[in-house]
């Protein structure tokens, strides 16, 4: 909220596109105008300005106390991949070869082996893995890292999809596949109950075919969100590994019968593509609309009223200030002199801030003050004694005004078709989640990708309805899958 | 505390070197068979394993509400620097040319300029601040960042010097001169109080004589603590940058006068050594000494006695963990029934918990407990009611007494000398710090680094005495310095 976000308004954004114009457009502007990021003198790469950072630390600070509640404590790998982990797996090193980053000169010298910078770090976890466990005993392994990772793609989009991005990588090693089977889902279910119930966005949860599946993978799993423009989000995704990596890096370990055998793994993660995602899922054409259980600011509360009642105004304002501060509401106030209040309601709109709180004379008088929800721009009139827990219901209203709006969205977004013609003609009309059936090969999905620009986001665990036959060969169906344009 | 560790000692280190035998060999085993760290095979780099990375948490945590206490806010630049950003302030590029990792192939591609791996950020914070600061208004400008760097040193040892490294670095901009001084300062108090108050390190605080100085600053200050074998380590810096790198990125403001002017910068930064150095300064040769805020365990439990009250004394002792638990204070229990009570407790004196409670069949009828301190060795029954308040007190006098124990170990390896054969003497004898007279000459700290090994730490801002003649050519002298031999 300093004065820099204004000089930043104006360098970069007059006014926000609307959505209906141009969706991307939009979602360049307000991310600017919010003062989110800016582009980085790197391809590809962008800053996270402190107002779109605190959105990850709060992403993070949930996340990580879900991590360690299961188990599962952080460490800190190496960034630096050796060419020659990454050939241990094949199918690995082919999913990631065409977007790694080299590092060939360090310290004024050539290096022998050149280094990746790391776009996911399963080879590294093996190598250590395979030193670290001998025996069940040292098993389960279940390790979770924050760190930056590198892409090098052809497209990029802020947040979405940047060169550097940051996220959380997991990597455990088990016993049985039982067991690892049983963590992958359980990472999942972590992932789908924080993006439904902390950024109050609506996924769909299910497994990846085998063409759309992490380059190492056994099984990948994925929760899936939709944006505003219909297109589909992968907001996390979590994988059983089998024993891939165990085989390439030798993790193996005397079970309880006193023989050698090779670990299970699993790895999961999200990223900061979930602020892109919260952006897309949620804002309107007044800007963001941020979930309250991950806005840095759930309150502003602006002082209204003519100068002469001013510093009284203030005076109050403060005193309500302190009491939610002290209930740990993040609260913040806006009493500069030099902007009107209308100026104000627009900037924190834009900026999506969940609740404002306006006081004037009147409501001193009153005891009264007036709450405005971002999201329904609904006022209401509450009694300041009742402040607190007035705040506390609005924000969980709120929270759920916007799960229910997003739920909304998805839901009358979601179409049932039978052939790859429907499919392409409805996306014609409106793009969304599309619901068909798939024989099982890989020529068909190709075929819908190529013809449509659509692609499998996954195969939903809970379906209404199971589809019979292939949208592509009118073959007998295998699977009933979710597909959609995506990010 | 998992049954990984047990394994990992036995693959790696059977006992712990004596400290008076050689110290290195000591801080190796005691790092390896305590489960921080292990070797990546990556030249100097280390894996931070949980039990070490849950450390720099905690230092985080920590720092983190300190930095924002006085007003900073996160944020996350790029790790990839371009070629020409490093060139554009002299001696930038020249004090850190020698150490850098060079991109130059990505995506399938070479790359057209060669990127960098950041060893720190002043560029890329100087070319964003140029865009983002036009008047005054803009500023200060306060960002933090946590993020991982890369100095391709000759020689590494793990925490205290690693290829690849965890830290902060403080980036600020500000008006005038004086405003960024007190920064400069104000960052510098911060680092000592905390270094001083949750490590339970002393340290001295001073200013770097110009050869030390941070490549690019004006002005560098540093606080250096004393390990155990006599030899210093820089804990943290702060740098008053001046124009240096406001001019080098153009990073200009109008001012209150409607003039334009360059900002001043600051930069500020402790990393990951500080854990190395924290195991330096506590250790012994039983092992680790976890000063208590920083301690991820802080209490360990250990029911004791024969089998047939097992079950009575383990119910207890969860009752009271609970308590402790719910205290805030980070405990955990070992009840394992393989393991006897002598090899725990040398195992988490090993670890360096800093208290051991032992609860035993005698205890439950009586109602006590016995608290152990692992700094003293000192035993100390307690009633079960007050054990929260016991631990808590006996918690704060460990620190107290980690605190004097460093302090005494300084202030006895403090030596105030005159000449430089002095110095090359004292150091045969025993290595310290040494406050002597300089005069201000390249030359002669030149001389005292080559013939003696030992650098100027810095000019220490509260000395006793005013050393008045130059160690090395004995004229009058400038500065009252601290040398010694530096990791």
């Amino acid at each position: 909220m300093s004065n820099n976000n204004k000089q930043n308004d104006k360098q970069f954004v007059k006014e926000i596109t609307p959505q209906s114009e141009d969706f991307s457009r939009w979602y360049l502007d307000v991310i600017k105008k919010a003062d989110l990021m800016d582009y980085a003198p790197v391809r590809g790469c962008i800053i996270f300005k402190p107002d779109g950072y605190e959105i990850w630390e709060l992403m993070q600070r949930e996340l990580d106390a879900r991590f360690k509640e299961t188990g599962h404590r952080n460490a800190y790998f190496p960034m630096f991949i050796p060419e020659s982990f990454l050939q241990k797996e094949k199918d690995h090193i082919e999913g990631f070869n065409p977007e790694l980053p080299w590092v060939t000169e360090a310290g004024g010298e050539k290096l022998e082996e050149r280094l990746a910078i790391r776009p996911t770090s399963e080879t590294m976890f093996g190598h250590m893995y395979a030193r670290w466990i001998q025996s069940y005993r040292d098993l389960p392994v279940l390790i979770n890292q924050w760190a930056n990772v590198v892409r090098w793609e052809k497209r990029t989009q802020p947040f979405l999809r940047t060169s550097e991005f940051l996220w959380q990588e997991g990597h455990t090693a088990h016993e049985t596949e039982e067991e690892a089977r049983q963590e992958t889902m359980q990472m999942l279910e972590i992932y789908r109950n924080f993006v439904e119930n902390f950024l109050a966005i609506p996924v769909i949860t299910g497994q990846k075919t085998p063409s759309e599946k992490f380059a190492g993978a056994v099984d990948t799993y994925s929760i899936e969100a939709i944006m505003k423009d219909g297109r589909a989000v992968q907001m996390g995704t979590s994988h059983y590994l089998g024993q891939n990596f165990a085989k390439a890096f030798e993790i193996q370990y005397l079970d309880r019968e006193n023989t050698q055998q090779y670990v299970h793994t699993t790895s999961w993660g999200v990223s900061t593509r979930m602020i892109g995602a919260m952006i897309m899922v949620h804002g309107d054409d007044r800007g963001l609309q941020l979930p309250p259980k991950v806005a840095p600011t759930q309150v502003v509360m602006i002082p209204i009223g003519p100068a002469k009642s001013r510093d009284l105004v203030i005076a109050r304002t403060d005193e309500l200030f302190k009491k939610l501060k002290a209930a740990g509401i993040r609260t913040s106030v806006d009493d500069r002199a030099e902007m009107s209040p209308g100026w104000k309601f627009n900037e924190y709109e834009m900026r999506g801030i969940p609740i404002r709180v306006e006081i004037g004379p009147r409501d001193m008088e009153n005891g009264q003050a007036v709450l405005v929800s971002r999201v329904s721009g609904e006022k209401r009139m509450i009694k300041q004694d009742e402040l607190v827990s007035e705040v506390n219901q609005l924000l969980e209203e709120i929270h759920n005004q916007m799960y229910n709006n997003a739920k909304a969205y998805m839901d009358s977004h979601f179409y049932s078709i039978n052939t790859l013609d429907e499919l392409k003609q409805q996306l014609e009309l409106e793009r969304g989640f599309y619901l068909a059936g798939w024989c099982g090969s890989d020529a068909c999905e190709q075929q819908v990708k190529e013809e449509s620009g659509a692609t499998s986001r996954n195969i939903p665990f809970n379906v209404q309805e199971h589809k019979t036959i292939c949208l592509a060969c009118n073959e007998a169906s295998k699977h009933t899958v979710v597909f959609a344009r995506a990010y």
